[in-house]
């Protein structure tokens, strides 16, 4: 049992969002945003079911939790996602000037870091919560496809 | 007279929705996607009025432009954007592997090529159409600002 409000936590909280993806098989990713110990934003990957490259779960996650604060900057809030962000996922994350950013597994392939993006200088990053876990739900998905 | 379904016509037509953009008093960047001489998408810059970072022109587009298809890849489809996407743009255009972008006005600050962004080896890049009058409507909304 992680301790409550810790970083393995929230991450298993966006773990159960990317198992929520791999149910509708689509690649499991899944994100949270967490402000005051509260999750305010759920998001996981969607762009089979609707058929739209954009619909990643950090995308979804920024738009619904700018949408439950009333305002874009995401000041005081952290975004758990359990893949390393895509590019144009990091971009957004970048816009939002969101406070932390905790990360499961990397992405050497399509991973932002492999690509040589930037995050916010605002943004405190922390990488490797719970990165088993989160590495073995994709791999496994990507396993069963071959 | 711009030649019909020309670049030049096109970016037109991208810039008519950078001036709807600018009567919202938002940042005045416009985008249609094109597919066999028609407009099937059109977007325009929507971060102030959506309170959402996500809401740019291109994004909108991309979007809009798979759910007329049916489909997430833009194959034989064309990005028109008043002004070089930024970093999560260019990224939504990687993964929508559309055929060909042209890009209006540079920007050096935020724009992707300054990031060090690669768009999709499938995507055929022109820059410059309508450069002049593109990249006036978004000085003029800075000045304008300051």
């Amino acid at each position: 049992m992680e301790e409550l409000f810790s970083d393995e936590y929230f991450m298993r909280k966006a773990l159960d969002e990317a198992f929520a993806a791999l149910e509708k098989d689509e690649v499991p990713v899944g994100a949270i945003i967490v402000s005051k110990n509260k999750i305010i934003a759920k998001g996981h990957n969607l762009t089979e079911t609707l058929t739209d490259v954009t619909a990643h779960a950090e995308m979804q996650a920024i738009t619904s939790a700018a949408n439950y604060l009333g305002g874009k900057y995401l000041k005081d809030c952290t975004l758990y996602v359990t893949l390393e962000p895509c590019v144009m996922c990091a971009g957004a994350v970048y816009w939002s000037q969101i406070s932390k950013i905790v990360i499961g597994a990397r992405d050497e392939k399509r991973g932002f870091q492999t690509a040589g993006v930037q995050l916010h200088p605002k943004t405190e990053m922390v990488f490797g919560v719970l990165e088993n876990e989160c590495s073995e739900v994709v791999k496994g998905f990507f396993n069963a496809k071959r």
